[in-house]
């Protein structure tokens, strides 16, 4: 059998391929993205399950004229292995290589850049309208998962299109999960189209019971008065049909033929239309079929056996927290764990088995989880939201106005707090602290390691207000770990070691580094003093002013964005206190996006690491050298 | 006639009421609110059109311990008349007064803070939740609006609760509108449920078809099989029904007697229920029936007229962005208008009617204007969404992820940035630059009056990249304004007054304070420069570093939180370029949330006024007079 996949340079050589060969090209896409992702890692099951909706896709619309937009993105696999991607398809992910994610500057074959789920729809509406306001023709496809349904904004996007009766497709790939199964009524809803033949094949039997009405019959009468109620019967789909969408389906999505037939109807129809199609995550290769949870987002794993590489070495952070929470809530019956569809990805899975009563997975609807918690502790329990920094921010509004506004004990688990590295820009945890510090009554702390991490829920789950507490994607530090939780005092740091040449001021994982830095400076004759910050807010104000004030030369240390940031929150303490004679450098990422690439590479780039402090130090050298002699003499009298 | 209102100290007190009484008292409590009303100003038609259904609530459930939580929350007004707070009603909305929206500090009868749309029935899952775990048996009900319901958040928190099958009420206040009438496919349905007797009555007639088929009829045995389907002709609200909720309803929202039979069914009801009521907007109240968008939230009336009392002198920066828009959409065909359900809050009532293809209203949904707004950008449009600062905080996340990542062409009109006034800390716009100012590719620019607000649009219209113009709200300076519109240099501020004592650096309406300070502190003998710096982000680096160089005292202001704001990147930038030698004072707002109060009132508390200015100078005056003398000194050589 000769190789098909190595002949498509575009989407344009599928056209001339028969259904067997569209099938066979299937097989091949299949084999090319587990080998990839193997070595790689990344998002197979999801990439798996759409090999046949993505070659039917390609097949009926022209993507290089046609919008294909792809809900969350991380599906885009097999899309770009079709859109002239081919040859980088083995950097996927890598630093410098190909995203895993659409990205418009990649390829115009990606409409529309996706990372963060349930934006499709709206990005697609907006597009359809420009294309309206044009006069133009082309098809706008939006291809969002039954999970990302349950994003609020998916919602909003919907009730303005069938508002609006723009021409717009909207390809709905229902897997029933999300990353886990789903949860939500629209999920179980979904499941009576799909399996339910009362649901989908009430259109044949009600046409039957019609004719079998006579002429004249005083019932038909009342039956034809019921007319627009009977859509209810007549047409499957109807909670999209209220909401002004034409439905389609549901479809097999490994049938290409099937697809094709339905996608060809779809574009032909006017107005919002919704095509229903099935699919099965990880199909094709069993150890993802099996567990499509663990293959959604996979490391480097083993083609044959599907053992997943394991890291090995210290804990991570996430299992640290999972492992804390289930401690913490056997000595405290108000604690609650609360997850936005993430259950494992965040730790929680331990807990829901322990706690099932007192787990909630919500769905992807961060907003509603961190209003729920409110209400929750607004009623005398202590929610536990664990989120990923990255996702919060689609909570942004209701942190401040439902949680601290009301100074309410929510606990924020801001897991992925720093760069995360392959999933780039779209994840980067690196915004958190700007967007939270400025909001009152939140406590933000950071631990230094995963040791330190278990203190601070303790910490927070006792504390009478909102705190967040952020921590990095990865393993821990490797430290031991105490037995005993204990409750950390609240805006207070810690002095890790003394010095009198240079204050490094860390914060989270970057403590580590300072330390390793200060270690290593120490030998050159510089002598830095360490402190692990702990809070963000409120800052050890104490602590900070006391060595900053001997020091005079600060340095400060985040995996986080500069502007607005911990190092920000200390220049503005030593400006509000008129410190002026302190020199203070900021160490962070600068005002841009990063990309992805493994986290080591990217530390690196921004000086995030030991080495980049100690370059920071020396590049600082003529004035720290300055102020070295100067104490010298001063101490010598 | 007896005054019944003057005896209701606590809902208690409606319980011995007869029917015929709770309407008089209806009558009563209408007229207490359009009195009041007409002195305070506030959110008249939303509350006139629930004072029959929250003496419902009230009857039924005892807000003592059942929760009611009002979605938005601006028509509590009559809750709050039954619920010991009508001695105090006068001082609604008043500095120090009752607030006009829910507070539980105010009164145990206030289950939940709300101010932004579509959280209440998120928080009342919630403690529905709590309630359960605890074995308890109390009643939670949300009271939401038909335009609250667009918001995705009220349909993650449905989704949720139809899954969990919890106890819950969830009361729809239907009535049409946002603000302005609504828009959506929802509101589509919704009117069908309201007005088409096919969808109400569909129940008793399938009833009457069935009784007509007798036993043993072939067509049963298909009528059988497509008993779940036919839950659709004999249930209404279908489309909650298949959400998991129980539907009930249509029921009039001014007949008592109907809705208190109609509550006291949902109460027993087990799981979600909805009870769909139909108001009226303004009822009761001629001038606010005709236009409840007018009076939607109204400042004093005349109440024998509803004539709104005009405040004369300089237009609003509402008004003049609303004009403002039509010249550029006049000049710029590509140039769009997008609001989340607030077209004349917004000014963009201009631009709908003249450019009513280029207009969108997409309903109380700013996650989704956002990501449609880059949708359009994305398609060689120029999307201007213009969205209150405080509620584009729920749209946070998708001005990140969906605008700034991929550097798209969108404006954001940000009204009402700064302190608004009455409706009070969840709507202040005091956070804005905070949550802005740390996102890559974004331009923040704030003008100076409002004729710099029609040059910064000209300007934003006009950028390659996202762009944010935070105006406040109210009137303007009252400056003469240019006919011709000028693009601004992007990151260019400008020197207004020349001094060299101490050097005053003001963004937006600051700006004219700091002059006014600045004149009269000339008179003291203390000679203040004054920068206009009209861009947060990118700052004017090469001009404020070259006046804080020379000047060395420097005062920032801005009407915004301190943390993360203006003065913090001013803050930011001296110490990114070394300069320690100067002092910096920042003038704005502490870490608290603010109270509700007239504008005055409010910034001359935290000292955002030209006396507030003098008196941090003076403050200072230990080291501007030092200054002062070392430069006199160098002068004299």
């Amino acid at each position: 059998m000769t190789s098909l996949l190595k002949n498509i340079y575009s989407p344009q050589d599928l056209q001339n391929l028969s259904l067997k060969q569209l099938e066979s090209l299937a097989g091949e896409i299949r084999e090319r993205i587990i080998n990839t992702v193997a070595v790689t890692g990344g998002h197979l099951a999801p990439n798996l399950g759409v090999v046949e909706l993505t070659l039917a896709l390609h097949r009926v619309f022209n993507s290089a004229v046609d919008r294909i937009i792809w809900d969350v993105g991380h599906q885009s696999y097999v899309h770009k292995l079709l859109t002239g991607r081919q040859a980088r398809f083995a950097t996927l992910r890598q630093y410098g290589g190909i995203s895993g994610f659409p990205k418009p500057e990649e390829s115009i074959h990606d409409a529309f850049a996706t990372g963060h789920s349930s934006t499709s729809i709206s990005a697609a509406l907006g597009m359809a309208l420009a294309r309206d306001l044009n006069g133009e023709q082309y098809s706008v496809v939006a291809v969002i998962g039954d999970g990302s349904m349950t994003g609020g904004m998916a919602f909003e996007a919907m009730n303005h299109a069938g508002h609006l009766k723009t021409n717009i497709i909207v390809v709905l790939n229902d897997n029933e999960m999300s990353i886990a199964p789903n949860v939500g009524a629209l999920s179980g809803y979904l499941s009576r189209l799909r399996t339910d033949p009362k649901y989908s094949k009430g259109k044949d039997e009600i046409a039957e019971l019609l004719q079998k009405f006579p002429h004249g019959n005083k019932l038909l009468k009342v039956v034809d008065r019921l007319k627009d109620s009977l859509k209810y019967l007549v047409v499957p789909g109807m909670l999209f049909e209220e909401l002004g969408f034409t439905y389609l389906g549901p479809v097999d999505g490994h049938d290409i033929k099937a697809m094709i037939t339905m996608l060809q109807q779809a574009r032909a129809v006017s107005g919002p239309v919704m095509v229903h199609v099935l699919t099965r995550k990880g199909k094709g290769y069993q150890p993802a079929e099996e567990n499509p949870d663990r293959f959604h987002g996979v490391g480097p794993f083993d083609v044959s056996t599907g053992a997943v590489k394991k890291s090995g070495g210290a804990p991570s952070y996430t299992e640290v927290f999972g492992k804390t929470l289930v401690k913490l809530a056997k000595e405290d019956n108000k604690i609650i764990g609360i997850t936005a569809a993430m259950p494992s990805g965040t730790g929680l899975n331990a807990f829901a088995r322990e706690f099932p009563k007192r787990y909630f997975d919500v769905g992807i609807a961060e907003q509603h989880a961190v209003t729920m918690a409110a209400g929750m502790a607004m009623a005398g329990y202590r929610p536990v939201a664990a989120i990923y920094s990255t996702f919060l921010q689609r909570a942004y509004d209701q942190v401040l106005h439902d949680v601290c506004l009301q100074n309410l004990p929510v606990t924020f688990a801001l897991d992925r707090g720093g760069l995360v590295g392959d999933d780039g820009p779209t994840h980067h945890g690196v915004f958190d602290i700007a967007y939270l510090r400025h909001i009152p009554n939140i406590v933000i702390m950071s631990p230094k390691d995963e040791n330190e991490l278990q203190h601070m829920l303790k910490t927070a789950v006792n504390h009478s207000g909102p705190v967040a507490v952020r921590y990095p994607r990865g393993q821990g530090v490797g430290v031991p770990m105490d037995e005993e939780m204990q409750r950390l005092p609240i805006g207070k740091g810690e002095v890790l070691r003394e010095g009198n040449d240079i204050l490094l001021i860390a914060i989270g994982n970057m403590v580590s580094e300072a330390m390793k830095a200060a270690e290593k400076l120490s030998v050159q004759g510089i002598e830095a003093a360490v402190i692990n910050a702990r809070y963000v807010k409120p800052l050890d104000e104490e602590l900070i002013l006391d060595y900053a004030g001997r020091i005079k030369n600060v340095i400060t240390i985040e995996e986080h964005v500069l502007m607005g940031g911990f190092g920000s929150a200390v220049v503005e303490l030593l400006e509000a206190t008129g410190q002026t004679d302190i020199k203070v450098k900021r160490i962070g990422l600068p005002d841009e996006f990063v990309e992805h690439g493994k986290q080591d590479i990217l530390r690196a780039n921004y000086g995030l690491t030991a080495e980049g402090i100690i370059e920071t130090v020396l590049a600082w050298g003529k004035d720290v050298k300055k102020v070295r002699k100067l104490k010298a003499i001063r101490a010598r009298g």
